[in-house]
């Protein structure tokens, strides 16, 4: 007799979503109570797998034996779900180890979600865990779903209340309570899920880490994420990238549009640069769909399904009721999208069928036009043609009284060629339902059917940073390895070093008595690393005389030195002065969220009051720095504006692109910022006036 | 035997919507037929008024003895509904008028909206219509209903196939089909209409008369507007105001918020405002909310119903689900509104009460906080307290699984000082029946709930241009006299004639030979009417020494005339070099839609390149011109920003009123710019340097 091979260990997932044996630790026999909710919802649900409540004061749970400890349960068990006090989690996180229980989600609350106390004892947790082998999901999370494996493993009353339907999308929420909201508004539409997590504080599993299992999840076919911040880029871009090669769309509803205080940073690059301009490059940089509307999240998976990024981003609209048309091409505007005009050739073979269409952007039909297969042929044609990236179906009344028959106008259509929407303007609940279940993307709003499209024409592959050649970096990186204090000298050797041209300059040390050697007219600085916002203190001088610079950079340091007792001061900086036909700012910073990224920027006094300004993770290469130019409307003005000469816009890409490595500096840049940038007429180049570095880990000034 | 006295003849309003006898013109006997509707819907609603067919074919319809044409009617007629095709349309009117029939609705299309022979067609109509003393609603309208009164004079299927809800919100649309989404959405909601009128072509009748009628019908609290464009200007206007004196709110969803191609005008004005702009001054001004979102249409009319416009625009939020919270706040903050933190005093009561809140400005409440009345303390506070104008409670999963307890909750509390919107997270359609219900505004999407409360938060009282004194324009008068074509020089008078000072100038007509007499430097400009743009075509010679002013002139006018053979050509315009610390425009516009406005831009290539505007209905006084220069976020630069000196913003506001009396010279004026308006330092006021006038007619040249 030989004994049967071990079967192979469940992968993470499986643990996860498709558990043998889920313990339910703090499990509570009062049906009231939050705690009962997972074994009863589980019960309900028809779960095939062991369920073992575990409960030290009693021997029984609604009709299952209760354990009091995961210890005194026999056989393996793949999943703990921990309903106990804050103060009791890390004894049974002890036991998870011991008992080898390989993922343990956290529903217990009161960790680094409140506060210093409890990100001490969440840490504590997450390290006894990590010693004994144990995931952890959440603390603080409302559990998970997996609608096929039947397995509500949440507290949420939504998920005992409702039929789960099953569908191809699955969520990862940062919000415990927008499952719920999600699950009842998809569930009205017919629209269900595969699988439905909600993260918690992502103490050890992050939202990352989630979204590479889905991608892997054969039932999953698009990932919706419900985020309020990043907090494992480096791991979201990793399974982000992961789903989009498996043909996976990822969407995202990210929090955090407006923020009532934008982050204090030493640069004006912080002042112009909010949260969400960096999470909204970041996300694009993922490939992940970004939606604004709450029902997008919900009306879009089925619109993008099997489809890759567009090459446009125009629409076509088809529509009998123009007032709602109106409504969605109004938003589509608002966001830069376009509605072409269809080509003449379409509309000469429409017309050789017998269809006349207008001379219009929006296809808008006299009623009767649709009849006798002629709408289908409309589709078929917009399905076909180049001059449109996807198609817009706009129905009025009929969708309500006859949701039968557009619905066979439009299956009798050619299509997939190319995502289609169709918006539904009545109050049509049975309509929205029977184009989903045709496989047809509805819309209930025309601000979902508007947002929904615009993400699908926003929409990109994920974007890998280009390589940066060692020899591109190593004089930055020399110069960083001499470099103690980062004043503005150090900062402008720092950017010459990655190829940016810094104006001619030289130092006077204090006391120095020679004039530098620069024909002038010169500007003098003080030069000290402790100063921000010179110009302001008067510690600047412009348009100095060449004969004059000794002796206003003596009276400048001695100014300097009355006003910043406790300053280091190392002399003056005397710089050849320059003129441009435009000022800009580049920006650095290592984001915490989102990790590295450079802002173009326009500079002046005017610029500070209303940003004009482009992001992008850094680094970039030349190609992507003429997109940032091309984003920023003031720099049409150096691109043959009216008379006005033409600016070396060339010189700026390439200025954006050098500068942007120091991402490739191994993180020893926490933020930095060449102001002004002046761009030269074409063919003379960019020159680089003022700058300022701020080390990684450095207490930042001013 | 006496006669009895005649009894009062009907009101237009009554004739609409209340008729005792209507004639249902093209009636059709065959149910299938578009022209049947009105009868069947009509006979199905129970309409206790005649209802007499008209058909030369028949004589009966439907079961009712049909007419050949009016004049075989019996007795009054007070409404004709008008189906017969286009060519018979001025047929009937003449019977309306031989028989007296007040009102004639015309659902007949193929007029103004098919192209010049059809507005042709229109403009005969409604003179024989004026002549007759017949009032025309239509054409291209599909009708009219009055809910309480039991009349679906319309084709619109929806009013066949749906129950009409009595409300108290009425509604005038531009588009047809828009009516029927609207009532079946609303009805989906238990959110009833009084009247519904679709406006067609407004060929007689304007949304303004019918707003008028509206604001005077007893059964309207509320006038929603579904507007493609504003025909009717004054009439909307003092309709309008006549609403907002009856305490009726109106609410307008305008469309053409991203036009695609922007007017093309004479002057930089009319490239950097766009329809919308000038839209959106013009609602505001009548004080008339906008809604940007479809459902918002239907979800506002309550929050507001029994308010007046708000004092600040500040809204607290209360909610037990901070991610849906936060997609209604993010939304909010980008709209420019606040949610200001609670006062310490409210919630030290609070405390007092026992009621911990957090000290943020959404109170998130942790869970279990609502009960035993605590939710309906803290509402009761929010209503009582000043720091905010109007409350959103945000509900999660308890609003579908019991609405019930959560609507108990909020009106256990004191209601009824402000507007308070409740928005639902999850789906949760009979939460929102009961709240409508109880009189409390419900809303379904965080962005509809956003929307709605922005629309509050900025509705304004109507506001009155205001007086203009006969003094203040009498200079200007009489340039408007005396000028035969505006060149610079007629313009730059026209300016100083109202106020706003110019650079000291002279001109040098052709062959001059003495030099103006001017210090120096000075511009140099062509003087001629006809060429724009004098910059771009090498016209204008600027910092030219006194000395060579002559020279410089001839040759600029020898310049002209080569290139411009076809200008008249006055001479050359010899000006004062000035400098300013900002350059703004100052434009005035006689808007063929919304009337005279004027805009105040920042100048320069720059604000071209991105347009940075406020627009007001025109004359403004120098309190409204101190909120437009407060809008531009660059003239902070004046404002005591940084080191940088302050500008004489005062006399800024003063020139911009004084501008924008342009508007109380009788119409005299299309379009006028100021282009550069210098700014100088404190207390140096302002000085116009270029401009330009389009007179009222007069074809725009360039």
């Amino acid at each position: 007799m030989t004994d049967a091979p071990a079967p192979p260990a469940p992968s993470l997932g499986d643990c996860i979503f498709r558990p043998r044996t889920v313990a339910l630790v703090g499990a509570s026999a009062d049906p009231a109570k939050n705690n009962a909710r997972p074994q009863r919802y589980l019960a309900a649900a028809g779960f095939a797998g062991r369920i073992v409540p575990v409960n030290p004061g009693r021997a029984e749970v609604m009709g299952l034996p209760a354990f009091p400890d995961l210890d005194a349960i026999p056989g393996e068990i793949d999943h703990a779900f921990v309903m106990v006090p804050a103060a009791a989690v890390e004894g049974v996180i002890d036991q998870c180890a011991r008992r080898r229980v390989p993922v343990a989600t956290l529903f217990t609350a009161g960790f680094a979600e409140t506060g210093p106390a409890g990100a001490a004892l969440q840490a504590r947790i997450v390290a006894r865990a990590r010693e004994g082998g144990v995931r952890i999901l959440g603390p603080n999370c409302i559990g998970l779903v997996d609608v096929q494996g039947r397995l509500p493993l949440t507290t949420n009353a939504a998920f005992g209340a409702e039929r789960m339907l099953p569908g191809p999308v699955s969520v990862i929420s940062q919000s415990g309570s927008m499952l719920g909201s999600l699950l009842t508004r998809a569930a009205a539409r017919g629209i269900g899920f595969a699988k439905m997590v909600s993260i918690g504080n992502e103490a050890d599993l992050s939202v990352g880490d989630l979204a590479a299992i889905l991608a892997d999840d054969p039932e999953t076919k698009v990932i919706l994420l419900f985020l309020e911040t990043i907090r494992d880029g480096p791991g979201l871009a990793a399974a982000a990238r992961r789903a989009f090669a498996a043909g996976k769309p990822v969407i995202a509803f990210k929090l955090g549009r407006s923020a009532l205080g934008r982050r204090v940073a030493a640069s004006h690059t912080g002042a112009m640069v909010g949260g969400d301009e960096l999470a909204q490059a970041w996300l694009r940089a993922q490939g992940i769909l970004r939606v604004e509307t709450f029902e997008g999240l919900i009306e879009l998976p089925r619109l993008v399904q099997g489809f890759g990024p567009p090459r446009g981003r125009g629409v076509a609209m088809v529509t009998a009721t123009g007032g709602a048309a109106g409504m969605i091409a109004d938003r589509l505007g608002l966001m830069g999208d376009r509605v072409p005009e269809p080509p003449p050739a379409l509309r000469e073979r429409l017309a050789a069928a017998g269809i006349a269409i207008p001379d219009s952007p929006v296809i808008d039909l006299p009623m009767g036009t649709g009849e006798g297969g002629r709408y289908a042929r409309i589709l078929t044609e917009l399905m076909a043609s180049d001059h449109c990236d996807a198609v817009i179906s706009v129905m009025g009344s009929s969708a309500r009284s006859n949701p039968g028959m557009i619905l066979s106008r439009v299956t009798e259509a050619r299509l997939g060629a190319k995502p289609l929407a169709v918006f539904l303007a009545p109050q049509a609940d049975e309509g929205l339902r029977m184009f989903h279940e045709a496989g047809i993307a509805g819309f209930r709003t025309p601000e979902s059917c508007a947002d929904a499209m615009h993400a699908y024409l926003d929409w990109r592959a994920p974007a890998d940073p280009p390589a940066v050649a060692e020899a591109d970096v190593a004089p930055a990186r020399a110069v960083l390895a001499a470099t103690t204090g980062w004043d503005e000298r150090a900062a402008g050797a720092l950017f010459a070093a990655l190829g940016v041209p810094a104006a001619a300059s030289a130092v006077l040390g204090p006391g120095a008595a020679a004039p530098p050697g620069l024909p002038g007219p010169c500007a003098v600085k003080v030069l000290s690393p402790d100063i921000l916002h010179k110009s302001d203190a008067g510690l600047v001088q412009l348009n100095v005389a060449e004969g004059e610079v000794v002796e206003v950079a003596a009276g400048l340091v001695d100014k300097a030195r009355a006003a910043f007792p406790g300053a280091r001061i190392a002399g003056a900086l005397v710089q050849q002065m320059e003129r441009g036909l435009a000022e800009v700012i580049l920006g650095y910073r290592d984001d915490r969220e989102v990790g590295p990224v450079v802002v173009l920027g326009m500079g002046g006094v005017t610029a500070e009051l209303r940003p004009s300004v482009a992001v992008r993770l850094a680094p970039v290469d030349a190609g992507t720095a003429r997109e940032m130019i091309a984003e920023i409307p003031e720099l049409r003005a150096l691109a043959g504006y009216r008379n006005l000469p033409w600016g070396d816009l060339g010189a700026l890409a390439e200025a954006v692109a050098r500068f942007s490595r120091l991402a490739a500096l191994g993180g020893a840049v926490a933020e930095a910022e060449i102001n002004p940038l002046l761009v030269r007429a074409e063919g003379q180049g960019v020159v680089a006036v003022d700058g300022l570095v701020v080390a990684a880990g450095e207490g930042r000034t001013g």
